[in-house]
């Protein structure tokens, strides 16, 4: 591992896979009486946020809360940020206070690059959203949530998504999970197809390592996972969409398109969704819907994460803390 | 007791008394040199605020803070609730989290009830005040506070509010605490008359468990303890009140009229007070008058709260928690 | 030492000089496994923050999470402050959540002196900054430094900075940092010289225990220290300075006029930064500008600042925290 998550990118599937298979381990200390490992006790997580997202940032946040860290939060709103503070500054300021990991939401596609390689931070930075670039850790949630329910959660240590069909659908112009998705997927060796509006397909995407589709139905009834984008309604506009409903229709699920999936087949969304806009209530409330699993999911690979690249040289969860070398 | 505390009106006489003695051992550990017990370690308590309340929110933060959990503030404001996400959303996602407490604040009545009902969440919900419904740890701190003082500390422990005389003054057409209050009190067996405005009585109130009277000055006579409620001025106009000095003249104390009270009597105001509105400074600072002690109150009865709803199956206090053990 | 640090003014050199040493032994703790000291586990410190500043905030709270206090963030904007509650309500509620220290924040000048002195707190206010008045543990972090910087860490224990020459450059006028520096630097014996355009330069400077020169190139060059101050541009504006660039050219600091500074002397900015305006990138980023360590030097100074004001009763680092003991 290096010592950034800056970009799904750049992991390999040796990298993907131990992170999995840490977040696997996570997972397990949720069942035990105290849910906490002391794994991170005295190291600071800074949560640098650019851009509003309490979803993230609690979700981060329960996960330094949970090996023990000390976590402080940084709203760049009402922050000396907006005084004209520069990114750099920031950075020297977070390093300064003893740092040991930033985790930067920005709406700059390429910030946390530049935070990572600039020698202003000698800790560890964690790209949880920057622009429309990447969302490396979203694509780490949805890529251990499909290898738990399409492999197993036991079955799923060690191995990757080799051969499964992922289908991701929605904006995929504007949206940093989809890219994250893409460049995950293909290293853990599944078979990626992309579905969208033609107006909402990125310039270049010919040169993605996927399929792109502009016919849903023929492509779910191939897929193992159906992953539905968040749709922006700010944005439908922007894209010369007719309606709402004309979208529904094209590039929603609902009831009877799930039900020409395969049967072990599950739908994905990273959340909040739109019910009734790109997928309907029955398909969000169906047990075949993984968004509630995939926040959970979310903890136990913020967690992973934050172990390999903070603590990283002893086992994460075995040797460290058996319940009662916890509690005291 | 149940897994949720949403009302006031759920408590029985037990329960009721269960929650004062808990937070009696409470109020203890403040007096111990680390004010801090274990029972709570590894567990997460979510403040889920829709509405700004600073004082309630760091309340029920210390409290948890005391009893070793982890918490995280999850302000509604600029959250993507404020992107159209469903209360259900956010629930299914604090779940997910691993919340195992939800304290929740939201401008609509039942929001709590909801939430508690609806299957989303496995952990416990507190309320912590819903529209002009409840607010039930205002009223728990509210008799913990008159049986300190009528009662007393140690006399107290197993004790209700038997034949003591409650008078509540002002708006209560939308006080969730003078609701709160009429409930739990009625239930400790405390006779409650309720002096308002005529504007500002409930529609429906000759059905509560109460009196109603117009006459300030007769009522406090016979009182125990009389509750001056906070006056919102913007709900002042809308009740067609004449003017800010009438209102202080038939239904504010000062010193005049708190004179009239028994000499055991005490002045309570859940704060923040609007001195020489409702309160004159010289009744606000007066000995007899016990805001303070409840604020102070409130962290000992929040405390007891999460307590009995999250770890309920061993003494609060005494055996878990000597100072030698904590301090490891 | 007192029980509150309202000023600089009011620290004897004694005072400050143990504060300078026990920071030194904080700045360790920083190079251990776990950073992280058990001197204040059960207190509880609350930032209480009138006015925006996020560094400031999140320097105590590093400073106070290190020491394993429990941390409450009230920032009082959308809190019932502004629905009209006192600083004395607010005052009392605090103290009756058990706060062991408040830090605070204001926009008005002498507010923390109100807070400290009123009796309505029992624990101990630490001013963060208040109005033009004083940033004490600012000045404290910049006598670190120099200290550090000028004398050594280890040569530096017990010593203050009797004899060295300290230059404050800019708008001391508005300027609680230089306020507060003026007051310490003289205390431990160091000269300061103000250098400001006139229209910036207080009322009543002719008594304040410094020089005031209108030069900058002739006082840098006898200069042991040279401090910048951030320039506001909207009180530029009202000082009726004409551009900028006149401002950069006769009250900056560029490369050429830092080259005329004794090769041992350093250049501190409080930050954030204004590059280009009160100082060139060239001279932020030159080894001899102390901004980043003062950041550093802030969370040391702060943990010295809580651990005397609420620990103080036992060293601060050897005899209780060893790594093992500490690992428990």
């Amino acid at each position: 591992m290096k010592r950034h998550l800056i970009s799904a990118a750049d992991l390999t599937r040796d990298d993907a896979v131990l992170i999995l298979d840490t977040a696997e381990e996570m997972a397990r200390v949720a069942d035990r009486p105290i849910k906490k490992l002391p794994t991170l006790r005295g190291r600071t997580v800074v949560n640098l946020f650019f851009e509003d997202s309490t979803r993230t940032r609690i979700s981060f946040e329960a996960a330094a809360k949970r090996l023990s860290a000390d976590v402080i939060n940084f709203s760049a709103k009402g922050s000396s940020v907006s005084k004209g503070e520069s990114l750099k500054d920031t950075a020297l300021t977070l390093e300064a206070m003893g740092a040991d990991a930033v985790v930067i939401r920005h709406h700059d596609s390429g910030a946390p690059h530049r935070l990572a390689t600039s020698g202003w931070i000698g800790g560890s930075v964690v790209n949880a959203g920057d622009g429309t670039h990447e969302h490396p850790t979203q694509a780490l949630l949805d890529a251990f949530t499909m290898r738990r329910r399409l492999v197993g959660a036991d079955a799923g240590i060690g191995q990757d998504l080799a051969g499964r069909r992922i289908t991701i659908v929605g904006d995929i112009l504007h949206s940093r999970v989809a890219r994250s998705n893409v460049h995950l997927l293909t290293t853990l060796g599944a078979e990626v197809t992309l579905v969208a509006p033609p107006t909402l397909v990125p310039f270049g995407v010919e040169r993605w390592p996927c399929e792109v589709s502009y016919d849903l139905d023929s492509v779910v009834a191939k897929s193992d996972a159906v992953m539905m984008l968040r749709v922006q309604r700010e944005r439908m506009n922007a894209a010369f969409f007719p309606t709402e409903r004309e979208y529904a229709r094209r590039y929603g699920l609902d009831g009877e398109r799930m039900a020409r999936m395969p049967e072990h087949a599950i739908v994905m969304h990273p959340g909040p969704m739109n019910r009734g806009m790109e997928i309907t209530a029955e398909v969000a409330d169906s047990p075949r819907c993984t968004a509630v699993e995939q926040v959970a999911n979310g903890v136990s690979i913020r967690m992973a994460v934050l172990y390999l690249l903070l603590g990283g040289n002893e086992p994460a969860v075995t040797a460290t803390s058996t319940p009662t070398e916890e509690s005291k």
